[in-house]
């Protein structure tokens, strides 16, 4: 009988086509049309789940469903409870994709697909892992947990609820997040951190109704002049936050840690121009580019609906305008805190005649794990035998809501980690796999699988 | 045989009855669907012109067909130019219309219709006055042309082109414009100028695609947050704009005619609250409201495309943002001069990282016209006369393009004014044409005739 990790190795073209069956269904998680295809992936994750030896419910939510596998086999040994979603990201601009978003194609080693990368390929290696352990008749180390969301896209509310009213089934010694990148091609990585984000949309309100320009410009309020005065005296040009008591509870990250960041191979130079290609980077002085993405928080406006969008010219005053707004936050900041500051620091910056509405949706904490916890141990060992290499620390400067509730509701030492390498355009056009990192992945997986589950 | 004041009298219903056949017709100038009904528009303007026995020319544009037409009857005496539009805004939102604006209906005096008051109803008091001295065999006081043009909504680079290549077809000694409004229901007003306009687009560009905020929030340049910091440098939150130079040229209304603005039935509180319906009026101190609509320049911001503005959130830094911004020009601003001051100032206000393109398409050149004209005084007689009530002076915060051109490039003395109350919703749902106003604007046209062509 072969040992998990060589039956592993021996059915890679399987687990390949098996993926590609799960990528074929397009679970756009935000869009109504594909409400069908949501149910569909959720069943072929269960089947899949249930086929290769795992108890599974599909748990029904306000949106999508969320699928629970376990395999207790191992009373007094630690249990693992994996994450991943199997949701997927819209696809637009469809004409940019070489191949069809829904239909896999592979070159140069890559598996090309919406999914691919976020999050069916990465998801998929935690099943292939257990399977690798019940197929080959080997005792599977550890107790293992699957919690696979349908929501992860569109807000994730289905498994915050879940956690919320059903925590109890999801304890666990660790939980392992398979959401994020390796460093580099062929480096892996472990995130010992999350920012967080506090989001939503500050309206202002001048004139009662839409008025002309040219009759009412300079006596009426503007809203979009306001909201600008208003955005910038929340950020200054070089980037650093003018809320009052912003930065009061940000700590600095540990001083190994942010050694172990000058050590990373990271070309900033070649971020800026393969990555961003802007005229220049910005950002506070005195925060290296790594700090800046990371550990300090930023604020930033993605959109201002209102007025006249057309082509060409109307000399509207328009009565509203909207500034679409987050903050990304880092430990130890508090959502509620920082929502109140920013209320209150935005109301008064109304310039007169304008009043503001503020509506803020999005809210997640921000998560710091740190690396002497054992499930980071064992998976940096385990990361490290599998790509051949040594795992690196990094921090991750996008928010993961449900890792907050993982870390500070259920208390979970979670180890935050993932195969895609860095330019898988997750949520662009030619999302890709690299399939050798997928298959290291279930390598890891199955070790880390051993690793903590070591008894003493 | 009836004088042609009192043939205008009798014949109330005939002109109300035509002019609603032109009404119907949807000559909506912006909006390709209605390419056709602009030359119907054009056509019936034409016909109509003819059959009072005048002579006339469609001349085709870019665009839509201007109708020139005259009747130059009197060697020796003076040369009227009039001037109206046959082209109507859009009608969106079309839900608030209480009928439908190509139907037209009275309601307690007034004709609801889109173009009742712009400027169909207004163009036609000219036709109407002509023909009122030739039905009666009245021999007119003056020679008279019109340019009635088809683009005045969407830009009017017909006539602009027009007066740029056949002005001498234009010469006269005094041009009527009839596009703008009484002062006050019953009070007639001619405006001793307009505010020009310099308006267009800058266009910020920080990275070269969009990203996400949770991987690049605090290292790439936003260009919403630049455009933020950018009209914040443009205009101080008390409504000066800070471009070095921009007041430089201005210069103050005469003293009397500004004693005569403040002599003006004009109710403040009535301003803010029925048509403006902000909390408060903005504006630079010092000036009073009425300087701040017509005499002072000002910025205002129309919207601001770009990233996202769907409903929900996405975490994006697009790449490009831009702000549709304008500038109203005051006499004796220069529109090239402006361009120029503003396109530096607003380069120097760049943030690092990110680089603009400014588009600036809208140019008007402001008008002033000095109330001693003859055009002017005959004009104030002949409106006071018609109306029972002394016509004011007044100003237009507004930008009438051709406007500059009669007073500028064809050096007329120039009259604007117009019937239309200031309530008449011209760009606005259930337009109207109070049709008392609208007889009375046949007589103050009959009686300008009159009095401009007086023999020495």
């Amino acid at each position: 009988m072969p040992t998990p990790s060589e039956f592993a190795n021996a059915h890679r073209a399987q687990f390949e086509q098996e993926l590609c069956d799960l990528i074929r269904i397009p679970s756009v998680s935000t869009l109504p049309a594909h409400r069908d295809d949501m149910t569909r992936a959720a069943d072929w994750v269960a089947h899949h789940l249930t086929s290769i030896g795992m108890t599974v419910d599909v748990i029904p939510t306000e949106r999508h469903p969320l699928v629970y596998a376990e395999r207790l086999d191992r009373p007094g040994r630690p249990t693992v409870l994996g994450y991943g979603h199997y949701d997927v990201q819209p696809v637009d601009p469809l004409e940019l994709w070489e191949t069809p978003p829904f239909e896999p194609a592979v070159r140069n080693g890559a598996l090309y697909a919406r999914g691919a990368s976020d999050d069916k390929g990465q998801m998929f290696t935690l099943a292939a892992a257990v399977r690798a352990y019940l197929e080959t008749k080997t005792p599977l180390p550890v107790n293992v947990k699957l919690i696979i969301e349908g929501g992860e896209e569109s807000g994730g509310e289905g498994i915050e609820a879940y956690v919320r009213t059903h925590g109890d089934r999801l304890r666990a010694d660790a939980a392992l997040v398979l959401d994020e990148s390796v460093f580099a091609p062929g480096l892996p990585a472990i995130s010992l951190g999350l920012r967080g984000i506090v989001g939503g949309e500050i309206e202002a309100i001048g004139a009662a109704r839409d008025l002309h320009s040219g009759i009412y410009g300079g006596v009426s309020p503007n809203p979009f002049i306001a909201l600008a005065e208003i955005i910038t005296g929340l950020k200054d040009a070089e980037g650093h936050i003018r809320i009052p008591g912003f930065y009061d509870r940000v700590i600095p990250p540990d001083p190994s840690e942010k050694a172990g960041w000058d050590r990373l191979p990271f070309d900033e130079a070649a971020l800026l121009h393969d990555k961003i290609g802007a005229a220049a980077l910005i950002g506070e002085p005195g925060y290296s580019l790594l700090e800046r993405m990371w550990v300090r928080p930023t604020l930033d406006v993605h959109g201002m609906p209102g007025g006249f969008i057309g082509a060409g010219s109307k000399t509207v005053i328009p009565a509203r305008a909207t500034a679409k707004v987050s903050m990304r936050l880092v430990p130890k900041q508090q959502v509620a805190e920082i929502e109140r500051l920013f209320e209150a620091h935005v109301r008064a910056l109304v310039p007169r005649g304008t009043r503001v509405e503020i509506r803020l949706r999005q809210r997640a904490t921000p998560v710091a794990v740190s690396s002497t916890l054992p499930a980071v141990v064992a998976a940096q060992r385990a990361l490290s035998e599998a790509f051949g290499r040594e795992a690196v620390f990094t921090r991750s400067g996008g928010s993961v809501p449900i890792v907050a509730d993982f870390v500070e509701r259920l208390g979970l030492p979670t180890v935050i980690t993932g195969w895609a390498v860095p330019d898988a355009n997750a949520h662009s056009p030619n999302e890709k796999l690299d399939l050798e990192h997928f298959h290291r992945g279930i390598q890891a997986v199955i070790r880390f699988f051993e690793h903590i589950g070591k008894p003493g």
